[in-house]
């Protein structure tokens, strides 16, 4: 048997994904769907008040492609909290017009692998910083579910902790030289969700997602032990994006 | 041929997940929606009133995420009793406003791996509570399904009886370790459905669900044999907190 | 090229899972629901009377779980008569309120490795009546479908017949001590459905089949060989059951 | 690298699977349903009209069990044949009653493996009426698609032309001791659809499909390089038997 | 850890693909259908219109069986043109009688693989019409995604740089051979979607498109590092032939 590495949590993620079912927004009357707008930004106004307190965070994307087209990324300190968000929400008639074809629950995470011996991330600072993050304003956000493979020789978890941490170093490596350019959220699923962990990346230029994911595959770690679910990109909405994309072009 | 370890079965266990339809639900009348909670209520208190003979066990959770939105855990004696729960839920007016992502068909089990030689579990009463068990009233519930894997070297019911016991005690270790912490409810499923074992945790802290599962991930039997479903995390409703989800913001 | 195992074909069996509309269901009026259920009666009788003849069989079952309500498994001398099946019950109200989640297609097969050289299943009635099957009037029964494992050294088909017939004679040892207990129909499916074979099991204790598929399934066959599909586990409804699980509790 | 040998390539085929849903189809008043029929009837003459000029060919057949109710095959000179027969038939009021559970594109192919040396199937007039084949009117047909493994130590497309041939000769033999009892049509869909070849078989007995399918199995290059899509099979339908399923006991 | 290889980035793909409900567009009125005709043309026009300033292009093609009717291809220079270009869309009227069964994002990629030493592909003009490229006006096109393996011995991303490079090449002629017959424009879905590349390929014949995959099947690149997702085949319809579609037979 070999060791777990220790891991420290932070705020829990859930990454809520909406098809919009425009046939039904666009059938309903102009004032009908004002009302719901404005229901819709006094609730996600009251998610993303949270920030102010470092209470929790709240990101909102359009996403490309069919697989959806909002992302809502909450952050929050509880499980509880998330599960009154999502039930706010689906409660809301701006709900009503969506289906959920995805979403996401995991936890923010730090591994051993990364922290300097000696440092307790939950009293240092900088490192409680990055369990409690206030989701990055970058215009562009990347999400992906990935899991360590356990097949056959490629087995990460029956490789000793000396062989993992090194990887996992060099791994870093890769990672830090985007610094400033791409911002990395790692949230921690199992127990939780279908994939290991979350991957959640930051930039002002999506190419960067590209660029990174694409490095890191050569990489021994992904390239020998990376299995990899769906992928998300998407753009940032502000409160007045999200109206115009819910109310240009729509009489 | 490898010998099959003896197991012990206890209650038949019925995982029920549902999706709430939330348009439907909000597009009843207030008296509509009142009459479904009353019938509701009476339906699940019949359900968990077989606790007070202990003739069975029903837990209610609100589900993270978009997979489900609730889940009945139902143990029973025979599958007949769970054969009725079912056709009685589904003929009440909530379950109209439902539908059913998921369900899981299990036995309570015990192995022959954790059992002290000598030891009848049937008659034994510590271990006959184990076999027909109260869910716990903990704040929070994981469950997941899995196989053993037979994969090439990793087959597991290739191995002999005594490299399975010595895994198999291995990982009894670390469950032992949550003890107070984590509560385990195995399941068995060969030849019930679709994969060979249901896991059910309960925990007041939903960290523990992420910190066992993990740390077993390194556990040969789990790093080597594992073969993991989906995973669902929920947090207990009590009838109060049912209906309050069921009503609370909705005119 | 290995050789092939003489294989004997009985009669087609058509394992048609229903899921039922209880909104839809209820959404009747009692008037309506009453001639539907005349309808189905009659239906099923009609389906049901050649076993007078033995000219086929039929079995009902209430299904646990979510995956569906019922099972009607139709075995017939023909593909045609199973068509026939098909379309007339396609026909009735009730399929209207209900959904086609699965069915399988296969023919009640015997192969050569379980039958003693110089008989002739064709001619002996005691095989023959186990090609054409009356269905067990057994409280339950098990279906799952599987194949034989082609993967790298574990692949069936590249094993010589001596080696094949050696591990299904020991399979079989298996099957024959849980005789009076479980009774198993296999029926083959290559060229007809999506998995090599269907599995029926058929006891008066659930438990059994739980029983019966873990011990085989450290049975080198089972362990190295066998691929298991979804599986489905069910309750016998009689004509009054049928009516029953349709009627009580609906206003 | 190896070498690709050679196919010489006929008709396109399109495989259109159709479930029927009969609720909406009783829904209609008779003389909807009989406008319905006669138009469904001129617009399928219409296209099996082209095998009195060899320009093509249709078959229609009866699909068993629940994964699609009607099969109709179209062979055509060009892909833009078969688009207009799509649309054509997708704007008929029938599909309006249908949903398209399955399809498949491909092309009739034959390949070197199988012709003598110096033959151009192109000008011989036997190969040509295999590459341009009107569909056997046998009593039933089936259907699946499959690839040639390329998994590690079995990978068809790492062996050399000499094995390759060795193998599909052998596996010619087996398909020719069925000649007079089933007709193989085998079309390629390398770069058209998700699975490389499309077989279809005809017979007037379906116990011929299970037997050479399962003889096949055997031979090594099914045993070790083929892996198989979905199976359907069906019963064919004349003009007056596709009305038949359509209106009897119906009122 | 390998090398990765330089890849040169162009401009952002989205591959939509809509099927048509046909029971809904013919319900409409003819002047309902005439006037989202025109809305929709107006639409296309504006996207096609990019092409005149080089500023992106625009295919439409009627696709082949049931997976999907019609597929757009859009090009643009950057990924928030590509969300307006969805959202636009998506609120036309026409939008409101598709479903979205399948869609792909990527972005034109050009790799070191294939450029000579010392080239800028961003500065040279012919390598950056390769980067930006109007759609070819072929008769046919065909997408599949795909995935370079890493499984046990065929882990591409273990390979060295000097490997990877000799089998691209190899690749490439193949490729090259198809010159004036097939144009290929990859482009890279690493970090924006579920598989690592997408393949998009034009031509006169479709017969092409088979030779082409299939030949390069036997190479040593696709043999043992090629996965293959789902394969789509189009016919480029102009902007009548896109009305004709929605027209022809519809009273």
């Amino acid at each position: 048997m070999s060791e777990a590495i220790k891991t420290y949590d932070g705020w829990y993620a859930f990454h809520d994904f909406r098809k919009i079912d425009w046939k039904k927004w666009k059938s309903l009357n102009p004032s009908e769907r004002q009302q719901i707008i404005e229901e819709l930004q006094n609730t996600l106004q009251k998610f993303s008040a949270v920030e102010n307190d470092r209470k929790g965070s709240l990101g909102q994307y359009a996403v490309l492609g069919n697989k959806a087209d909002l992302l809502f990324i909450h952050l929050r300190p509880t499980i509880d909290e998330l599960n009154e968000v999502k039930f706010q929400f689906d409660k809301t008639g701006f709900a009503d017009v969506t289906s959920t074809p995805y979403s996401y629950i995991s936890v923010v995470e730090l591994s051993a692998y990364t922290i300097p011996p000696g440092v307790d991330p939950y009293s240092d600072p900088a490192f409680r910083e990055r369990l409690e993050p206030i989701l990055p304003k970058t215009q562009y956000a990347c999400f992906y579910p990935m899991n360590k493979r356990r097949s056959g020789e490629d087995n990460w978890y029956m490789l000793s902790v000396e062989e993992r941490q090194r990887m996992m170093r060099s791994h870093g490596l890769i990672g830090r030289s985007y610094a400033g350019k791409v911002r990395q959220i790692i949230t921690g699923s199992v127990g939780f969700d279908d994939w290991e962990w979350g991957v959640s990346l930051f930039s002002d230029d999506p190419l960067n997602f590209k660029k990174l994911v694409y490095e890191m595959r050569f990489d021994e770690v992904s390239a020998r032990f990376g299995e990899f679910g769906p992928f998300y990109v998407g753009s940032r909405l502000t409160s007045e994006g999200l109206i115009s994309l819910l109310t240009d072009n729509i009489k």
